[in-house]
């Protein structure tokens, strides 16, 4: 063994032996020793997966083999993914995210190219249900497509474990009046056909109905389990019944939707809104419990404010209870400063992640040039739909501004739809930015600001940081000693 | 972004930063926050409210296509309760209550005005029994009534998130022998329709009949599960095989009195009596072991005092059990000393709050002024009914204090019965007050004692006070230096 | 004992205690508020009592109008229980017991005397098993005899709520070889009729066959499950696949015992002897999660030295168990330095109690005078039995002292057996001694030792002691400083 | 209470009041007191299990005639495991095996030989699948033959309570490509046969195919579910659907392989591989809960670095969560660093155990002399299956080595495959080393290299450390000050 090696060795066992802290100083020494590990995982990581490839390769006769028996007819899905990470979760650096495309011609077995449009809109891409399907077997279930949309990646949400695409589908409209099941389930198809693994219900603006659809398309579809995260929400009003975030209004709600889902788990369980009524002990013990029944894998919130968030996991660090991953949070070109400022900062201090929707990407509005003023205006979303944003940019001009984002959307040949999508996208903050439709072509064309997203650059971004002018700033430090 | 309001956000922040604190100082600041971000809650809430309001009538169509389809033929409840809190949960003084009274007939969007008595008394209000529902959609339960009696305000239970009725049923006599359970169906059906959600078992007085029949009533009536909360006790005693409140009764207990009602779990599991030969943590890790099994929510105490209810919080913090959320104790115009000097501080302190009942509220006796004498005088119900309160005075000459009470009640226009409710009901420290009723019209006129409530302004209550004339008081503070 | 080896003894009490952690100063003064609250307590109890009797006469017509209907001919158990508690938990005082005897003539509201030898032994006194019971009333289940053995007295195991009565069936010889079911039934009978509720069961040395013959016996005679408790042991050598204490084989263990057993749980699970292979964390882990599961309510150990036991409780403080309640351990006049010297000590500091059998009130043997030296010679049951127990006296000459022992007994008018029950139903630590018996004579002639216990004056124990010789001591303290 | 009692009263509860030592110290305390109990313990248990012995003799008639009636035909396992534990839990001391071997002709009841190569494997010695067997009786399930294979020892896997045989079967090329599932059966139950009580599985290699296949032998043996340990693992790689080791992925795989298997519980659930990207508190927590929901007795890890063992210990102990018992890792004369540096470390620190693979052991390859070169060479299995290791030397020239091990072998009379097995099983750490064998013939092969262990000694040992020149050290301390 060289010098080196062995110095190297030492220098972990130091940092090991130095391990034995309080627990107060453990997260800081785990952090360093993260960072020093870094490389020297990388360089084993890319070792790894060259060899898994070869690996893959070499058993790859004998599972086709096992795979055409159990399940004929059906496509395998194969090493869509195959970047790695580069960030250790403890980094304050945002976390790499999994990239889908950029390998998806290069190094794929089967080297599938991106599926066209057509294909993706007729749906031949996924495998009808599995009829008469073996129990247990991997092959049983119908696998995921192994073509990935151009631009669609996959991150970890907040710093948890659970991986999510970029974009997610936000049923708000799909499962809204007037779009018939067929549809709806269309919607579902192409959205998982393109690699988006993210269906988010919102029982607060479509009622019981999404979840009972979205359960009913999920098994007709007999994906696998693994290869869908279905997040839904505990919805309150004063006006109900339920009176607010009771621990029994919690449990019930999440047995209801598990219920409707038809599902034996939701991944992730938002809590909409925080009640200023209920203690918080009471939600995160309520919501640990619904982890612990197994009912659900993670939980969140949608619309809380970070000191909210903030003191959900403190509660959740006194009482020992799961942490919560993820808000949901609107985010768009006019609400900017609870994404941009304190996000980032709840996501590093405490690995609360985001999950962003804006009017704009639930598919609410879709349109070019021609509709993109009123698409913006008070009186077309912001009364009905932004009302209950955290905080908002109210005092910019909209009009003028609209007009300037929609001659640059033009130059940049999108609509101005797809450029908002793509500009939500282009924040790394963003983990997941939900999208909505109503029809498969209203979500394919917004898959497409995908490819937008590279196009985005600093040029560009200064440009529609120009025409915006509302960057939200923090204020200047103010010294409590100079206001006395 | 104005200077002030950038001032607001940097204000936040430091509260953010500020929280990073060891869990001994977080209460206090957890507090000091709430209190700060009550102001911008309170503004958010309403803002909220009047857009909820807007968004739900832009979907009451299509709700009320699903629903008509649904549940032919069912009222739906609209909008009965639209105050909303003031006061967060960590605030020292008491919460606010939700009033359904106040905007009855103002906002509700079916304008519903409050029932007659002949429509509560014959039940034409309450939907029959769901037929066939579907077993999932929200609407196969028949809703609750839209309508709230006058007076009835829901609040938090202790510093629960349980949102309870300001009056409940107690059934300490409704099951008792005697009254048929057609009749018990009769009462119970009305404390439903008037807007009372909370139902109160004691088997230490009517035994296991009243969970036998309640169970079934609940069964035929098929009301929402989230509509109503079931309270029952854990009993013992040291002539019965149980011998205490070990782990074994408690859940032996419990178990017994889920499959009698028929339920799937109990909201509140109230321990009747302290055990002084059963260890505090035994009780503790069996209450939170019934809460973790899923077949209670929460639990509370009777007849506990209050260094006993301390003694169960402290054991439940220090093995990080599920907190009690409510003490059980008897409170009337001659025993007052529990609920009028400890139970605030209990409530202040560590978040217990009070249902309280007495003789006279739980339906044992009703009359005017002619039997109002024998009411109140030991012979009737003191040795009977109230041996077991926790603290009494007795030293009042309660005769000729009753007969001042029912010249003022004369004066007043209603019964002794109904001042003596309303008098508990003043007390802000009842969260919830237990009647009861062998018949529907003896629950109606103790429920009409809500609208004396306001009427009973400080010349009235200063009155009686001079009248009863045993306010209780905490001695004065003895120094122990000067006992030595 | 020697001098060194009280030596020993010594050190290792100086660890123990020095090893003592306690969370916080809780204890302490959970103490001094108990003393406090005694008072009070005491009077209200004693208050209670006397209500609670009279409003009993007033339900019990009622009650039996229903009892008659769902139990046909069955007599009821009325008041057998009515001594108070007067000591709190955390008092170093041995707790009371609660006596059914002192009142049993006196106070039952059947005034049932208590039954003739006849009676108990024929089986008149208990009912059959419920054919076609209801299964949720409580009268579906056949009630305990109200008449209770003499000088029978029920005492909480340990610091525990648990009541167990102060002699117990152990089922050693009841279910061994040459006892067919029918007559181990009716020594269970016997049992379950004179009051005891506790039944211990010890694989190791019936095997599986007395947990499957004690299930049956419980299925056919119905019993409420509240009027008994069924102790059972998780049981290892190192000859068999198991190998130890190790999760995997306490679980194991449990699940096939309440299987064979054909109960929903165990009341008190047994590990017997302690592994030093397996970590005490594993241990108290396994068990508390038995518990968490409902398979058992509490837990204890055999033959654990006093130290194991420590270890136990500290691993269960550090992370957050349940705590064992009991230690059984082996206690006959040869035998007696354990359970005199530290088993108290480990009731008061932890609430450990104590269990107790030995190889006379197992009921291997049962004789008068003639053969009173053979029972408590070696060869007759020490290498036999008596061989794991945790410390014997093998220093005195035990033929001369038979000899006097005898001739006391005979004085006494009882056989050496009962004198040697008596004896140690006379050590207040003992809070359960178990009784062992083939035939229901045996069983019989050894609960006859209740009423020998008052008999034990102090002129009579200290002739006892004069004649044995061997009560231990703890050696005098010797300072560390002159060991220098 | 004499003067003298009282006063040690006192000081009891002096050092009672002044022993509040943090948790910290609790530990050092606990290994001292231990470390004086194993004296008297140890005598205790020798004199035990000689009384054991002679009762066992007492018991074997009644249970002799038992267990003919239950399993007819049947072998009762007697006696194989004798020897006792030498050191506690806590000592810094490697733990003593437990030898079946050495008593095997010894002390037995039955007196069994070592069973013949034919009677191993021809299978005669293990009974059939139990048909109609008696669900509960002990006997329904096949016993353990009686009878183990010279030089098999059971060892407590880490510092758990979990006994392993020294070698396991490693089931990766038992259950591959080409192996027929009767041959497959055969090899399982030769292992079984011969003493080998852990089969280990690994999704990564052999697919969901091993596990089916082992939960049908298992089905249709019948084998006695304490008698065996499976572990399997949690395999996740960046290309499938679950991308990494989130709650979500750890717990469907594990529900996945328990309805594979048919099991009611795993033994071991080894999460393989770190995934940088999961915080590592996500990863303990679901562990946790697949121990807590029953699904695992214990877990471990594969293939993580000491520095990520330890980080995942510190956050059990954080959360309270249960702690890994074993790491998995490749061990073998080109792969040392881990295993003979680093493992010991853990094992004393944190209770870490080592099962421990390598190409050789795993059956990959086995051969003699001529074929000893490829094997070790790089071409052969170094790429293929050695890549994933986390530290290899790679300095040395093998060719050389290899051939001066070869002639070593020769003189030894053995195979180069036998002499890599019996050095790896001479390393204390390695308590299970895994075997792989896709015949019986191969198994064997490998079994006998037990027997080999004894023959090296200090000289040969020497012999080979000389040709390997391997030995890892430890760099030299360099104090941090002189870097300066």
């Amino acid at each position: 063994m060289p010098w080196s090696a062995q110095r190297r060795a030492v220098r972990r066992w130091e940092l090991t032996a130095g391990a034995w802290v309080p627990q107060a100083h453990q997260q800081q020494r785990a952090q360093q020793r993260a960072e020093r590990a870094l490389e020297r995982e990388q360089r084993e990581l890319d070792r790894e997966l060259r060899e898994q490839h070869r690996e893959q390769l070499l058993h790859q006769q004998q599972q086709q083999q096992q795979q055409q028996q159990q399940q004929q007819g059906r496509e395998c899905r194969s090493a869509s993914l195959q970047s790695i990470c580069r960030a250790p979760i403890a980094s304050l650096d945002c976390m790499e995210e999994f990239s889908g495309a950029e390998h998806a011609g290069g190094a794929g077995g089967a080297g599938a190219a991106p599926p066209t449009k057509e294909q993706l809109l007729t749906g031949q891409l996924t495998a009808a249900g599995a009829p008469g399907g073996q129990a247990l077997g991997p092959g049983a279930l119908a696998s995921r497509q192994s073509s990935v949309t151009p631009g669609l990646r996959y991150r970890n949400l907040g710093k948890s474990g659970l991986r999510v695409s970029n974009v997610g589908l936000g049923t708000w409209v799909t499962f809204a009046g007037g779009v018939s099941e067929e549809q709806a389930e269309e919607v579902v198809r192409l959205a998982y056909d393109s690699g988006i693994n993210v269906f988010d219900l919102s029982e607060a603006h479509s009622g019981p109905r999404a979840e009972l659809e979205l359960g009913r398309i999920l098994q007709r579809r007999a994906w696998k389990r693994a290869s869908y995260i279905v997040t839904t929400k505990v919805y309150w009003n004063t006006k109900s019944d339920e009176r607010g975030l009771s621990r029994k209004h919690l449990i019930e709600s999440v047995k209801a939707s598990l219920a409707r889902l038809q599902l034996g788990y939701i991944d992730v369980v938002i809590v909409h809104k925080a009640d200023p009524m209920c203690p918080m002990e009471e939600v995160v013990r309520a919501m640990n419990h619904v982890i612990c029944m197994g009912w659900a894998m993670y939980w969140g919130t949608a619309r809380w404010s970070p000191v909210e968030v903030m003191e959900a996991y403190t509660n959740c660090r006194q009482f020992n209870c799961v942490t919560p991953i993820c808000e949901q949070a609107e985010y768009h070109m006019f609400c900017r400063e609870k994404t941009e400022l304190y996000m980032p900062e709840l996501y590093n201090k405490i690995g609360v992640g985001l999950m962003a929707w804006s009017p704009l990407t639930m598919g609410l509005v879709s349109g070019r040039l021609e509709d993109g003023m009123p698409l913006f205006s008070r009186s077309s979303f912001k009364n009905k739909y932004s009302s209950f944003s955290w905080t908002e940019d109210e005092t910019a001009n909209k009009e003028d501004k609209l007009r300037d984002i929609a001659q640059l959307a033009e130059k940049l040949g999108c609509s101005v739809a797809q450029l908002a999508i793509a500009w939500g996208l282009k924040n790394e903050s963003v983990q997941c930015l939900l999208l909505g439709a109503a029809t498969v072509d209203q979500l394919y064309e917004s898959i497409q600001s995908l490819q937008l997203v590279p196009k985005l650059n600093s040029s560009t971004m200064s440009e529609l940081e120009r025409i915006l002018d509302n960057k939200p700033t923090r204020p200047p430090m103010v010294s409590t000693l100079a206001l006395r």
